[in-house]
C-alpha cells in the first residue's frame, strides 16, 4: 500500500511561549476512509525521531512505516475499520514547519530564531488539523513515548474531542535521569563546531555531534539484556564511522552498531530540531501549576488504556503508574497493563503480539460507546 | 595528613598486546607504615577516572582522596595496622605513565603512537611496584568498578602474592550496554575537532567531547533515585557552559550541573587517557579463552570479600554473583554482600557505613591468617 503524505498550511499558530507562528504547515498521512460522520478517526502521535509516516509504504523513498506491524487491514489499529492518521509534530523535520523550514518574514530558515514549543503547542497544530478534516471527536489518540505525552496532552487540553486516550511508555513529566540523558544529545550537539549557533543551514551543520547524541538514544531504548542477546561480546573487522586508534582484535559489534545508527541518523534529522523537540519532552508538566496530576484529569470523560513494559528503563512502569494512580483517584475509566517485554523502550514499536489484543478490543469498546453516543443524539 | 605523590620508574613493561614501552613511571601514594616484614600492605584500585590520590590531602593541589571516607586511621582501611597504597594506573594522566607522557624514543608526546593496553598490563606495572617496595604478599587488593577488575585480575594473575581480594561494583567482564557507554564517550572525543586523532597535545584538544563524554558518565554512577532526590526538576537561571536557544524559564539543575562537572573534568583528565582506559575495561574479560570464568579461579588460595549495591544499573549486582558463583563452583572462600543503597554506581565511593564493617572485619580476619602463616613459615 503507498501511502501518499499531504500537507495543509495554516495562517498561524499562537504558542505557549507568547510568541505566533505565521503560514504553518503540518505534514500528515491517513490510512483508512474516513467514515460519512467523520467519526472513525484515530490519531496516532510519533515519538521523538519519528514521522508522519506510521504505515503502508511512503511514496518518497518507499519506507515501510514505523507502526506497519500495527496500523493496517486487520491489524491492532484496524485500518478497514478506522481512519488512522498520523502528523509530523511542530518544530519536527518530516515535512511540518520546524527550525529547518523557511521563515515567511525573512525567507530563510528560522535556525536559531525558531521559538521554543512545547507538547501542549504540537497538539494544538494537531487540533488544527482534525478540525481542517471536519473531525469531531477521535476515536481515540494514541502515542508511545513523546507520543504518549501528545496522546496525554490531548486528554486535558481538547476532553471533547477524543473518545479515549492510549498513553504508552510514557510519562506525564520528565525525571531528572529522563532530562539529562536528552541534555547529553543536546550538548553534544551544541559542542559540534558545525553547529554555528544554530544557523548551520547551507553548511555540514554538527553532523557528528548529532551521531553521538543519537547513539546515546539507542542505548536507552534498548534493554541492558536485548543488547545482550542482539550483540553480547561479538567483535568485528569491518566497520562504519571513525574509529579511534588502536583497535586490533577488531571492534565490537555494539560499536559499530552505534556509529552506524548514529551516521544515518544525521541523513535524516535535523539538529535544531532535535534540540527543540527534547527541550520540549524536558518542559512538559502535565499536571503543570495544579495541585495533583489528578486535578488536571477532571474534564475528561474518555477512556484510558495506559500500557509499559517491564524493561523499559528510559520510561519506567512507574511513571505510567502515577498516570494510572491520578486517574484512578478521579473515578476515570482506565485500563492499566504493564506487558512482560526484553525490548526495553523499544517494545511499543516492536512487540505487536499483546499490544495488538490490548488496543482491538480497547478501540472496539470505545467505538461502540461513540457510535450509542452519535445515534443517541440523532435520535 | 599532607600526603606526598611519589614516582618509580622502570626500565621497561611489556604489554600484552607485545609491545614494550620504556622508561615506565608509576605515581603512587601510601597512608600508614609498612612494617618490618613488609606483611602489612594493601593495594587499593582506583577507577577509571580515579588516580593515585586515594586519601589524605594532596601535597600537589589540597584536595582530599577519592576514599577518604573508607582510608586513615580507625577507618575500614585503618591505616594505624595497615600501610594502604595506590598508583596511578597505566594509561591514566595522573603521574604514571599514559598517552600525554614523553615517548623516550621521540621526546614528543606518546599521543595517537600509545600502544593499546589491558587490565592485566596495569596490574603488571602494580606488581614491579609492590615488587621494587619489597611486598612480597599483599593483605588484600581493593577496588571498585574498574578498580574492582584490577582486583580480579591480581587474584588470577598473582594468585601467590595476595592474601585477600576485594573486588566492589564490577564485572569479570562488560556488558554490551556498558561497552555501549563507554563508546558513546569515545565517539564524542574523537568527534570532536579538537582531537586531531589523538596528536593534540599543545592544542586545547577536544575539550567540549571530552566534556560530553564525562556527561554521559556522570549520568549512569547515579541511580534514577538519587538523581531525583538531587535534583528534580528544579531550574536555575543562572547557568555553567554553553546553552542550547530558547532556554526561558532557566535551564534544569541537572543539566547545569552535568555542564559543570563536565567542564571541570576536562581540566583534569587527558581525552586519549579516557580512551585508552575505556578501551581496556570494554576489552577486560577475566575468563578470556578458558572454557568457564570458575577455571581462572584454580590457582587462588585467598580469601575473597565480593560487593556490588542494590541501585546500581552501571554494574548490576547479577554480575557480581557471576564472579561469587565462579568461585563457589571452585570451592574458594568467598562472602558476598549486596549493600542496599540509593547512590547507584556511586555507592562504593559514598557509602561508607556498611562497607566499614564488612571490611574490617573481612580485614581482620584476612590479617590473622597471613600473621599465622608468617609465624609458622619462620617456625
Amino acid at each position: 500500500m503507498i501511502v501518499h503524505r499531504k500537507t495543509v498550511r495554516f495562517d498561524e499558530l499562537k504558542l505557549d511561549c507568547g510568541e505566533t507562528l505565521r503560514e504553518v504547515e503540518c505534514a500528515y498521512e491517513a490510512y483508512g476512509k474516513l467514515n460519512e460522520d467523520r467519526s472513525n478517526a484515530i490519531l496516532v502521535l510519533h515519538a521523538f525521531s519519528g514521522d508522519a509516516h506510521a504505515a503502508g509504504v511512503s511514496d518518497i523513498d518507499g519506507r515501510p512505516g514505523w507502526w506497519e506491524n500495527m496500523i493496517g487491514p486487520g491489524k491492532a489499529f484496524d485500518t478497514d475499520l478506522y481512519c488512522v492518521m498520523c502528523s509530523n509534530v511542530l518544530g519536527g523535520c518530516g515535512g511540518t514547519t520546524g527550525p529547518s523550514s523557511t521563515n515567511p518574514d525573512t525567507g530563510e530558515p528560522y535556525g536559531s530564531s525558531f521559538p521554543e514549543i512545547t507538547i501542549a503547542d504540537m497538539v494544538r497544530l494537531q487540533k488544527k488539523l482534525t478540525d481542517a478534516l471536519g473531525i469531531r471527536k477521535l476515536v481515540s489518540a494514541v502515542g508511545g513515548s513523546m507520543g504518549g505525552m501528545q496522546a496525554l496532552q490531548w486528554a486535558v487540553s481538547y476532553p471533547e474531542a477524543c473518545a479515549s486516550v492510549m498513553p504508552i511508555a510514557t510519562t506525564a513529566r520528565h525525571s531528572a535521569q529522563q532530562i539529562a540523558f536528552n541534555e547529553v544529545g543536546r550538548q553534544a550537539i551544541v559542542a559540534d563546531a558545525g553547529f554555528q549557533g544554530g544557523d548551520y543551514y547551507g553548511t555540514d551543520g554538527p553532523a557528528r555531534g548529532l551521531a553521538v547524541a543519537r547513539m546515546v538514544g539507542h542505548i536507552t531504548y534498548m534493554s541492558d539484556e536485548s543488547m545482550r542477546e542482539k550483540f553480547g561480546r561479538r567483535r568485528r573487522r569491518s566497520e562504519a564511522g571513525e574509529a579511534p586508534a588502536g583497535e586490533t582484535g577488531g571492534i565490537f559489534e555494539v560499536e559499530s552498531y552505534l556509529r552506524y545508527r548514529g551516521g544515518q541518523f544525521v541523513s535524516r534529522f535535523d539538529a535544531n530540531s532535535y534540540i527543540a523537540i527534547t527541550k520540549a519532552m524536558d518542559t512538559f508538566d502535565l499536571a503543570g501549576e495544579h495541585q495533583t496530576l489528578g486535578e488536571v484529569f477532571d474534564p475528561c470523560g474518555g477512556r484510558f488504556l495506559v500500557f509499559s513494559f517491564t524493561s523499559d528503563w528510559l520510561y519506567p512502569s512507574y511513571q505510567s503508574e502515577v498516570i494510572v494512580r491520578a486517574l484512578r483517584g478521579r473515578n476515570k475509566e482506565v485500563a492499566y497493563v504493564e506487558l512482560p517485554s526484553n525490548y526495553g523502550h523499544d517494545a511499543f514499536l516492536v512487540e505487536a503480539g499483546e499490544q495488538t489484543e490490548l488496543v482491538r478490543g480497547f478501540l472496539a469498546k470505545t467505538y461502540e460507546r461513540v457510535l450509542e453516543t452519535t445515534s443517541s443524539s440523532i435520535a
